[in-house]
This record gives structure tokens, C-alpha cells and sequence, in this order.
């Protein structure tokens, strides 16, 4: 149970970064089996925004920011900060003068499993930010916890390196050991929906083109013309 | 407890959905006597989104969308698909691309006791949808379930063919058979209220023009100056 | 426990309103000891409306909203009308009648620990609101209670002339006894808080400017290079 | 939305009712293909009390219990009393005195979808209830609604004279029209699950008598003796 | 808002405080206009269990309990603990420990709007608290607040010395300002209740007694013999 | 993402275990540096039952009980199974039969992030389990996941073989490599414990033993003698 931070982490290669940053929460989620996929208590403050970049994880003790001051001298350019607490917090953990140094070190975003405030400023600086609550409740900073131990957020694990999406959907982590093939399941699931999409465009109907109206026959589901055959057969 | 699909249902007069189509979900309600109102948990994922037209219903098991794939190829232009689940769900049942075979029906929009994914494309489209969540959670397709069968969403009797009408304010249902009552007592509630609006305009109050100050004084509330009379009243 | 409005109340000095009209709600919580603040559950329908006004309080029984007809009376322009309910409640206690009463009477906006129906319209007005709830649930106007009786809303005491600050991260309260010192206090945390914006903008970092490597040292919190440093530690 | 109150309604065969008594609810829901449940928010005050009865029901109106007076009167020995309110609701809308009344007229138990009060005299009475809260907030009895009209209750539809089972799983509705097969189905049920139960006390592992091996199989489920395995074949 | 102990505080006549312990919560609240009920998120951890005492006031800042180490102090045999915090919060304030040193004081119960933890001893010892959650999550004794000042906790006003009143039906308040009255209209509360058990012990329909059936017409309720005769009338 | 099970796993010393027996959750937890804590919402169905034992993990796909079947085969006497699922789910993911195959293979206990059900039956078994919910909603037996892979259960992380204890505040988990200085922690809280409830025994008061008059005089906590003091004083 020793404290500590952990000053260098390693980070996927960029080129595998920019190639996940072409894709969404819903598709790598679905593509890795559906495996690491965050609460989606923790929603987006602003719409239309999607970042993807190496985790580095701050684990606070809840209405403590403390570790989250650790966290940012050791955040590099394109990272996300992963932000959790060990006990249940809504508390603004984050306002405006803590995104401004984030943004300084180049951050992408932040995560946090807990809230955050000052988020007009936070908005307008166009940071994104994924948070179960805005709340001005203010925080200490007197209580050590780690920065790059291996968390728990949003109720997946999140190792300090690790790959996170996050879109308006919500928030998704890839392992590091799972990035390559995360990647390329991604990508085969990509084309199979596109091939789906053009069914559709085309006018087919889904349950010919997945094969369902068997799935529904051995479901015992019936097709009535209208709702006086149904009682007629009853 | 046979599960069906039924293919064919009874829609009202489009006549009287463009009617409908005027009026506001609040007036309705209060209109038919405060019934038929859904939870506020289903919230739009659009504002200024309204929609108006006749309810396809689809019942599907907890976390299983299969039957909403039978529901795609029943609706029709202008129909309104209510989705509802056996046991309690917030996963994401549909996406972009039941979305987009929806669309492709001329369906106006989605009512669902449940999740839903692809929120930032759904928005694109200008696809209105009311849920319960923003979640990639997904589903499988394995379950069978009921299509056009009476259901209960968000709190609320829904059977197929009733009007569904959803705005920023929620989701009411108008019973078939109470089309022509409901449309009559809403229009008679609107011009109530226009004549409301126009005292406010001129600066009569409330207390007066509902004749309140009655109701003030049988509940025995009593009007004070200020706190010094209170306080001297005491 | 005898049922009243009371007519005139004392309101802050309008050059002080005008002051604290250049705060943030996060702001002056914390300047006035982390007091003050309502539940994160009472959220606003605008982004980047701030309003700042004495409050004129209602207290209606839940899902009656009689006093908050009484309370339109009494209103002045640039007040806050803060409602709350006995009993917990989420229904449509005020809608777009009530909220074009409040806009003639000249207030500013409305706190409410309820919920609130037609915000379409009230959106389209441009009136600010922080409510619990959007629900088209309706009430009756038979039940007597307060207004300009102390309450509590959203968690917080508010007695009838206290200082309502309203933004984007939620609702604060300012006692009419703490009017002088909770400004000056604010005051001085901007100053503090411009001193920080810019250390963080030359580069400086928190852990330094804030003299926490010293903390994180009381608290056994280790720095390692690296994690093959950690397993080696361990 | 004629609003009324039905005297008398069909009320299941006696001798089918002291069949279903005998199961439990979860046997019921899922031998009637998973429908017909509650939520799991009305939970029981009372442990180990099972009632099986012909449901009343009564719609009230949000803080209103009106309509629970009305019900009292057309309710016989064994019913049970299903009480819903249109608008969300909490209040304390049943408490010593109804219970009594209720307990004259040989009403088994009540399933309420609002919050109840006097909960250590209903307890010290015996009497069953399934609630969603303990709440001493009171209510009115002015507003009108339906006795004996189909109703939603926890999410679950429920006509008069419809077979309530409630235990401490919660509560099913079994409804008129499907009580000959849900009965015949829970036997079945019963039964397999005696065998089961007798696999299980043989010391046989359901992975084995369910055949789930192939389904593991199939869903590429890998055995591994232990970690180091694991580890070797990554 | 300076942070203070108060020491000695008025409490109401003993004599009055026993005729009080004789009554119950929900009568008391009704009693007295509905008003001065907590929440119904605060349970007790002990059924069959009453208390009814004077108010000793405690807020903490969320997370911290140095405030309650403060208030042991000060309270007297027979008093009530009413600890509430700034900012939302459910970790454990008090455990085994504190509740020792409060009943070697002779308090006779807790009302906290946060969490407590050692409840099996806590129950083990009798000792009863009205409390929003069970959980081990600690705290801190840093941080200054108050001890008898005027405090919100549950949603209800509490000044110290307001008499406290907790059963199984939850937690009412009864201002030190309103003793007389309340007592007085309680008791005829009891006596309005104690004749209408008889009523019903009679075998007297309510519907009758409180003259509902007026009501009823008023409200537009018909009444049917049965089903069939609302289908002829529709 | 290779889905598996582990067969054999490492498990924490008998007599180390035994050890911890003799703890409670919140020492325990507090004892390692308030880590390991799962959340509250995790409620035991029996009060007064603590287990401790090794966890086996059992991750399912929400709604799907596949691989608790699995886990049964691999669980060992006294390990306590835990159980997470793969999206949010509150189903009852183990009834009577699982129950009775776990109390089979000697299992103390079950600790689950979802629902539960046949609690009636499970309560008269005297097995303890802490759950999210108790709820009929059914399962399928389908969808594969991980037996003994390294989980995350009530926002806490649990890996196999690591230590479990649950008693009525809640479930901690002991990661295996900090067993020793867990224990040896906890008995020195123990010893603290003690000495400190001697102190009460004896009525000394906490301010002093625990050195906190000092702390509030520098958090600026003022002393008054009564409310006129306090008064004069603003």
C-alpha cells in the first residue's frame, strides 16, 4: 500500500494512436469483445467532441485533490488524465485553474469518476471533459494517493498507458497488450458496417440480411396479418 | 404468453395527427386529464425536437434487440417506434444503423425504456430519439419478444396505433379512443391559456384573475407587511 | 406554525448586487468557508446564463403551487424567485404562464426544487431556471403555505433577501448578514486566483507554487522513475 | 378518461389461487416466458410473508388518496390491493388507519407504486405490504381517479381480477386470460428444478447436466490449469 | 461565518418532552401542518425503535467529523445528535467509537444525513441512528464547522434545542417555537384517530365517514355494477 | 481478449486467513490505508454473518450467468465467489439452484455486482451474500467471459486468490501480496481501538485524547457559552 508516482510511463506508438483516434467508443468497445467500457454515469460536458490518448492515472482519496497536482508535472502532450477516488465523491475535483495547467502540458482531456466545476470556463476553453457531476464543492489538497497505479474508473481498470476513447457515447479503455488486435477487430467491424449501411441504403431489411426470421421461428414468434387474426387464434 | 408480430395495425386519421401535430405534450396531458404522461426519465437527445404519429410497439427481453428488428419492418412512414424492455435496462439497443433503416421507413422518431448508442450520428441525422441513457452497452439479437402488442414504457399504457407525441418536455400517449375527446378539451385549453397570456400581458395577476385570494384565506394565510408585523403578530 | 406572505422584504444594497454580479458561484462559495452551496441536482436549462438578485422564497406543499401565484405578487424586478416544496417533488410546478408573470414583474430567474414544464418556450424566453426536473406533471392551487418564510432548497437555508448567484455550476447563497465579508473575500480570491493563472501560464507548476511537494512527502507519497523502479522497490 | 369505479369484477377460481400459493414468484415469472413482473423497487416491510390474490386496483392521482377510499369498499376477502398514482410519487398514501380498514375487509396485502406510513403498526399487524418508501408525507383526498380500471403498476400492467403473487423476490402479475398455462408451466418448472436440486445434492456440476461445456466451447471459452499457463500462452 | 461551539443551549420542559415520546412521527408531522419532516433517504438501522429529544446540531464539512468530537462535548443526557454536512457526502462519520462516547454522555440516538460504519455494533449496543448509508469509507478530523448553529439536515430546518423526534417512519422537528401547539393539536390528532378505529372496527366504510362520496361526485367518478356495464356506456 | 477459465489458483495461507477472520471491514480497510473498499451499495441479505475467504471471480456478460457455472467447478471450501458482469446489470444472476451447488462445494459466501433472487430461500440457507439487488429478472446461460481473471467488483479490484471479507458494513478486498502487512496493521488498529474505548470507559472526552482542541482553535473555532454570547459577539 505504498504511495507513490510514477514519473515515466510507457505510451502506445502515435501511429497507432492516430489510427484509433479515426474511431468511435460504440466500435472498439463491440470490436474487443465488449471489454472496457466505462459507467456512463461519466457523460461529456461538451457535444461533438472525441479524444484518444495514453492514460495517466491519478488516484485521489475523495474530496482530495492533492494527487491530481502530482499528475500534471508528469502529463505529457496528447495524454488524457484518468481521474478516480477511493470513496464515493462528486466534489469538484477540477475547475478552471487545473485545466488551464492541463492544457499548458498539452492534455487531450480528462476522465473523472467523480465532478468537476468552474465548467462555463472549462466549456469555453473547449476542454473536453467526461465527469458524473458538476458541483462547486471544493476539495482539499493534503491527502497522498498515486498518480500511474494501476485504477479502477468509471468501473473499468485503467493501467497508466493504456488507450482511452472517449466520444459522446462515453468512455472506452484498450490495453496496452490489446491495442493491435483491438485495432484490427475495429477495423473489420468498420467495413462490416459499411457493408450493412449500404443494405440498408439499398432498402433490405435487417432481419433478412442477419438471417433472423429464424432466429425469431425458434423463438416461437408468430406473424399475424392484424390484431383480428391475433384474437381469432387465441 | 405467445409471442407475435402484427404486421398491420390501425392509425388514426392524419388528419387528426397534424392537428395533434400543434399542440405541445404539457397541453395534451393536462388536456386528457393529466394522463398518459411518460417518466421524466426519458429525455430528448435533441431540443427543439417535437414529434407527432401513430405508436409501433416493440417489446424486447432486457439487453436483446431482436425484436426491434421485426418492429423495422412493420413501421411505416410517419410512425413513431416505442421500445420497451422485460426487466429493467439502460443498455444501448439501438444505434446509427437501425437508425438509419428507420429513417430509411420514414419512421419520425423513437421512444425507448432503455439506451441508446451512436449518439453523436443520431444527432447528425436529426434522428429524434427519448431514452433513458447515452451507453455503447451492447445487445444481441437472440430473444424473442412481441411486435404491436399493448405495452407499458417509461410508466405508461401504449398500444399500438395510439398517438404518441414527444417534445422537450417529455412523452404523452393519446389513446385511440380518445382521439376526438382529447383534441377538443386541448383546443379548448389553448384558448384558455391565450386568454391567460393576455391578462399577464396587461399586468393582472394571478391571485386576482384565478380568484385565488379565496383559496388564500380559507387556507388561513394570512398577509404581513413586512417581518416587523410578523414578528409582533407572534 | 402559522401560514403567511409577507409583502415587503429588506433586499442588498444594489451597488452590492452589482458586485457580486461579476462572481462565480464557485467563487464565492469558497471565499464565504464552503458555505452556501445547493445540491448539484438542481442544474440549469440555459448554458452561460448567470444571474445574480434577492431572493423572494416560496414554500408550496408538493405539487401545489398556490404560493407561487402569492409570490408573483410580491416579486420585484431583479429578484430571484426561489421556490421550494414540503415533501419531495418533481412535478411541473411552474411553466410558461407563471414564467411570463415572473418576466413582467421583472425578475430575473427562478431556483426550484421541483420540477418545471413548457421549457421549450421558457428556453425561448431566455429565463434561467435551475430545477430538479423537466416534467410535464401537473398541480393543483389549493394548498396554503409561505411566502417570504426562511426556507431550505436544494439543502440550503435561504431566508427572503439573502443573495442568490446562479451559473452554470449551480446555485449560492449568500446570507444578507454576510453580504460585506463573503465580497471581500471573494475579492481577494480572484486576486489569488490571477496570481495562479499567471504562474500556470509561465509555466510554473502546482506542486511548486502550492508547496506540496512537501505534503506529498509528509504523506509517504514515493517518486519512482519509472515502474520497473516500483517492482524493484517492492 | 370517464373516470369511475367498477363494483364487482371476475375473480380467478378459488381452487387455482391455492395452486399458484403454493409457488414462488420467480418460478411464476419465468414459467409464463419471463413477463408480468415488477420492479424491484417495491420491495416487501415485511420477510418471509407470501400472499397470491385477485388484484384491485386503484389509480390516484400523485399525493392523493382518494381513490384507495373508493377501492376499500368493492374489496373481498383475498384480494389484494394494487395501488398506482398518475405523476411520480413517494408520499405516505396508505397508513395504520387504511390498513385497518383493508384488514376488515380480508384484503390479503397491498402492492403500492407510491410510499407508505405507520410502518412499525402495519408490521405489528402482519400485514403485508410492497413499497417503494417509507415516508411520513401526507396527502390529500380530493381528486378522482379509477377503481378497478387496468392500471401500471412498477412497470408492469395489472387488470382487475388478475392473480397478484408477491413474495420477498418482489411481485408478479398473472393475468386472467393466462392463468391455466402459467399454472401448468410453473409445475413443470417445479419439477425440473426437483431434479435439478437432486443433481445437485449427487454432487453433479451444472456445467455437466445443462451441457454447457459445448457453449463454453463455442464461445471460445480456453481452460487453463493455472496462471503460468495463461501467461505461457499469451 | 464564524466557524463555533455554543456550549449551552435551551431545551424544552422534560414534562413536555415525555408527553411527546408518547406520539409518533407521522402524527406529529401531520399535526403540525406537515411540516418539519427529513427525508425519507434517512432509515433506521434498528426497528421498533423511538427516540425523542433535544437537538444538538453538528455540521461537518463533507468528510471530516472533527465537528462531532465537538459536539460529544456539549451533549447532555437524553439529547439527540443531529449531524449534517457541507456538501454531499455518505462516508462512514461515525463508528463504534463515537457512538461509546455518546452514550457514556446518555444521547439517545443519531440523526446523520451522511453514512455510518461499525453498524452490527453499533445495533449490538442498542443504539439507535437514523442514518442515508452504511459504509466503512473514513474520514478525517480536520476541518472546522459549527456546533449548535441552525443546520439543514435532510431536508429539514433544525435549530438546537428543537425537539427530535425519530421512529420506524423516519425523522420530524419540532421548532422549539411550535412545542405547545404542536402537542396540543397531536393530541387531538389521536383522539380524531382513536374515533375513527372505532369507526372502523364498526365495520364503517371511510368513503361514508369522511363524507367522500361527494367528493367522488364532485370529481366525476362513476360508478358501474361491473365491466360490462362500463362497455355499454362508453 | 482471449476469454478463459483458470483452473487452480494461489490461495492465501490458512492460518493467515483465520487471522483475518477475526477483523471486521472497516478495520481492515482503514488498517490499509483506506484502500480495497467496495461500495456501499453491495447490501448483505443476513445481518450478523462476516465471511473471509479467497476470491474466485466470476465476469459475465450482463444478464447472462454462463460463467458462474463454470466458477462453481473451480471454487474450493471457503472460497467466496465474486461475481461482476460486463455493462450494468441488477438481474438475479444466482437463485436456489447455484446457491445450493456453491453450499455444495463448501463456499462461504458470494459477494455480486447485480441482483439476486430466491432470497427467501437463500436467507433460510443462512448464506450469505451481498448483493446490488433483489430482483426475479432472469438470465441466460450463453455468452462467455472469464472465470479467475482480474475483476472489478463494486468499483473495487479483485484478482483472484486475493482476500475477501464482508460483514454488515460491507465487502474489502486484501490484494495477496499485501496480506502480511494488512494483518499486521489491522491488529495495531485493533490495539489503538482498544486503548481508545478504555478512554471513553473512563469518560475522558475525544477533543482531548485525540489532541483536537488544537486543531479547531487553528480552523478558527470559536467557543461561546450560549447563544446570548454568540450574539453579542456578530
Amino acid at each position: 500500500m505504498q504511495k507513490y508516482v510514477i514519473k515515466n510511463i510507457n505510451r502506445p506508438d502515435p501511429q497507432i494512436i492516430s489510427q484509433f483516434a479515426e474511431l468511435d467508443v460504440s466500435t472498439v468497445y463491440e470490436a474487443q469483445g465488449k471489454t472496457g467500457l466505462m459507467s456512463h454515469e461519466l457523460k461529456p460536458i461538451l457535444q461533438n467532441k472525441k479524444i484518444c490518448g495514453p492514460a495517466v492515472t491519478a488516484i485521489c482519496m475523495a474530496g482530495d485533490n492533492l494527487m491530481i497536482h502530482a499528475a500534471i508535472e508528469v502529463c505529457r502532450p496528447g495524454d488524457v488524465l484518468v481521474i478516480t477516488t477511493i470513496g464515493e465523491c462528486v466534489a469538484g475535483m477540477i475547475g478552471e485553474l487545473i485545466v488551464s495547467a492541463l492544457i499548458k502540458r498539452g492534455v487531450q482531456g480528462v476522465v473523472i469518476d467523480s465532478g468537476i466545476r468552474d465548467v462555463a470556463k472549462i466549456r469555453e476553453l473547449g476542454f473536453p471533459v467526461w465527469t458524473k457531476a458538476v458541483y462547486s464543492q471544493g476539495t482539499s489538497k493534503t491527502m497522498g494517493g498515486w498518480v500511474n497505479a494501476p485504477a479502477v474508473c468509471g468501473g473499468a481498470q485503467v493501467s497508466p498507458g493504456d488507450l482511452i476513447i472517449a466520444d459522446d457515447d462515453g468512455v472506452v479503455v484498450v490495453r496496452k497488450e490489446d491495442l493491435q488486435s483491438s485495432l484490427e477487430s475495429s477495423k473489420r467491424r468498420i467495413l462490416k458496417e459499411e457493408d450493412t449501411k449500404a443494405k440498408i441504403e439499398r432498402g433490405e431489411i435487417s432481419v433478412d440480411f442477419y438471417g433472423l426470421r429464424e432466429t425469431l421461428k425458434k423463438e416461437n414468434v408468430v406473424y399475424y396479418e392484424d390484431e383480428s387474426e391475433l384474437l381469432h387464434h387465441k
